[in-house]
């Protein structure tokens, strides 16, 4: 089955929305076994999303659009759909009452633009939308299945779980096979595990075998894709090229699943080992304890943090010594490793990290540019601090510098000396 | 001027990856005056490569054309571009000096496939990438101009501020002119603006001037579009327009640009009072002060925050009573006003905000269901709770969190007594 996707929405041309329905979409077809094969990205022009989508009907089994169902003058998918299939608008009553309904329970005004949302096209079967005021339709002409879905994430995730799911289910039941695996790795550049940690694998690639590097911030996902005619034979071809890459990788491997972020990852190691981590950071924010609970369940091991943005709050709060900040400055091994001790020892948990740097994009001097940053461990017999240098771009330090703190607590944990991008430990 | 984005690479197609660049482009090529008409996202196949971009740069002025340019196997594109045009690949010295001048500096092993950046087609002339290793490359062909850019956002937007945006400069002066401006309103949903806040705009919209509303987590942003023969009328058509909601939104607006987020507004407002503020967090576990921190310039109003995730620091770092912790929960208005006082008080600042909620995707009861949240603020007079209500989504709630916790802020600021969505102020 062939699928192609119709991003409706000025907005993703002009870039003021970024187009995260599409991967979204993509991903969850092909874990159907259902190849897209392209994606429209177009604007809300009469014209061009009917044109877009009677020629995408024709060269596919299954077309998506997404956005333009909204109550505002700028969403007009539904009527093109039906000038396209020549039909009316009526008025769904089980959509009219649910949203009179939701506005009435939320005490907010109802407007005739709300009322609007329960008009559809009469040839469509209406894919009832729980998460939202604007209904899917779900359409069967011409050889084709077409799903008009709203462009809200949530909802038109909720629409594809819910409604549409059950419906493609049915139709995919008999289509060649592929089975996909991603193993996870932080801490190491693209070309390094390619060309030194991996090797060539080229014997172990070809048509039904094949690995994709997938880098982002310091972390380089690896996608492994396994084709068959049956289930078994996709995923036996995507296991064995994972095995020997497991095999050649061994702990760098921190998930075996796109979903386990690095942070779950080390989460799982600190529950298994009963230990509790807290943070002290001043460059980040508070992003490494943000990103420790982004983790359902971070409470277990998760005590908290500190954000010592101020110095009075680095020495009246983690116990750096002023003359310290005085001699050697924020940015400095001493106050990263006084910080890092500082939260563990005040909230008393097993492990404490810091992050001290020049975040940027101003504020850099000669011997400390824009993107230094001083990374510290304090715990499990442990008590260092490690120099890195990132970029000029301050959300690009602040996410850098998360990942690298949380990479060296999962090698600690692990007993692995090596740290990410060979940093060295430093003490006093 | 018309132009296309090709988007390369499987990891777009499955969803691997969000195509980021393609509307980081069209905004950018947006300001300069030229429309984006399609983005094609296609996979790194050759065939396919090949005839995509064949078929955009006939129907377009300028075709860019992003990823498959780094050092792996699955990396095709300049390969396919090179065949399209019937030329060799050649080694560019200056690229071949520089990358192994790199690896050298950072102590990284060169390898082959590093070797392999400096290969480039011979009628190409390379736009010099000193953001990575893939050079850039600039191809003027058949009455179109071609650029094809590495796919590591960072890269891809380093090569078109520096590379590309002043050759296009020289193409752009005599077209049509557009002009964009932005306004951003939270904590009011997109109908009640359109419906309530702004009423019928009809009159106002046409052909040359358009409005759109896009909104996400909590905040919408309007666009205005004016459309002219010359610059000055573009903009007097969208500032006519702007005013006018200007007029009608007040202080309901929070940024009159693209760029400005809701923590820069706020952070403006603090250092026009010369105020400072903390945080005490519990669900939303250090995203708020992470988005706060955000801002350069932050540390002149952001002293500092406490993330009590565990019970034990909400009452040993913020005074929480352990008796209200017993009787009524973490999750609720009395921890929430005693963790923004608290915080405020122990760190010194004149402004306190809190959240303590239950972030999801399980830990919900009956009577605090998952995504019931608390945000206290203590400061200027005032020591409040307000209860809201979000999603089953622990990081959309997390999101939504800070947004009301800023607005609240902001609000306050400027004493507006409405709170964002109509949430109710509650003490003790």
């Amino acid at each position: 089955m062939k699928a192609q996707i119709i991003s409706i929405g000025n907005e993703l041309l002009i870039g003021d929305t970024i187009n995260t329905n599409a991967s979204w979409l993509g991903q969850f077809l092909n874990e159907l076994g259902i190849d897209v094969t392209r994606v429209h990205t177009i604007s809300d022009e009469k014209e061009l999303i009917m044109e877009t989508v009677k020629q995408s009907m024709n060269e596919s089994d299954l077309v998506i659009t997404t956005g333009g169902l909204g109550p505002t003058h700028d969403d007009i998918t539904k009527t093109c759909i039906a000038e396209l299939f020549g039909v009316q608008l009526i008025k769904n009553q089980e959509v009219d009452d649910y949203v009179r309904d939701l506005f009435k329970k939320r005490n907010l005004p109802f407007s005739e633009s709300n009322a609007w949302q329960a008009m559809v096209p009469e040839n469509c079967e209406v894919l009832f939308n729980k998460a939202g005021t604007a209904p899917g339709m779900w359409f069967n002409e011409n050889n084709c299945f077409l799903a008009v879905l709203p462009g809200v994430p949530y909802e038109m995730k909720y629409l594809m779980k819910r409604r549409v799911a059950s419906k493609l289910g049915k139709e995919v039941d008999d289509i060649g096979f592929i089975h996909t695996k991603y193993l996870k790795i932080a801490g190491i550049g693209e070309s390094t595990i390619s060309d030194h940690l991996l090797g060539d694998l080229s014997d172990y690639l070809n048509e039904h075998t094949s690995l994709a590097f997938l880098p982002s911030f310091g972390q380089v996902t690896l996608r492994i894709t396994g084709k068959g005619s049956s289930k078994e034979e996709a995923e036996e071809k995507a296991s064995k090229l994972a095995g020997l890459i497991h095999k050649k990788a061994g702990s760098y491997i921190y998930a075996d699943s796109k979903e386990m972020t690095l942070s779950e990852s080390v989460g799982k190691l600190l529950i298994d080992k009963g230990l509790k981590i807290t943070t002290a950071e001043s460059c980040t924010g508070g992003l490494i304890s943000s990103t420790i609970t982004d983790i359902s369940g971070s409470s277990e091991y998760m005590l908290g943090g500190i954000v010592s943005y101020d110095n009075s709050v680095k020495t009246g709060q983690l116990g750096v010594l002023q003359s310290d900040l005085d001699s050697v400055g924020a940015v400095s091994k001493e106050v990263a490793l006084q910080m890092a001790r500082g939260v563990a020892e005040k909230l008393g948990s097993d492990i404490g990290i810091s992050a001290t740097g020049v975040a940027g994009p101003t504020g850099g001097t000669d011997e400390k540019p824009v993107g230094t940053v001083w990374i510290g461990f304090y715990g499990l017999g442990q008590h260092f601090a490690v120099k890195a240098f990132f970029s000029k771009d301050r959300l690009v330090n602040k996410e850098r510098t998360t990942v690298i703190a949380l990479e060296i607590v999962r090698r600690v944990l692990l007993g692995i000396e090596e740290l990410p991008y060979e940093l060295k430990k430093e003490t006093l």
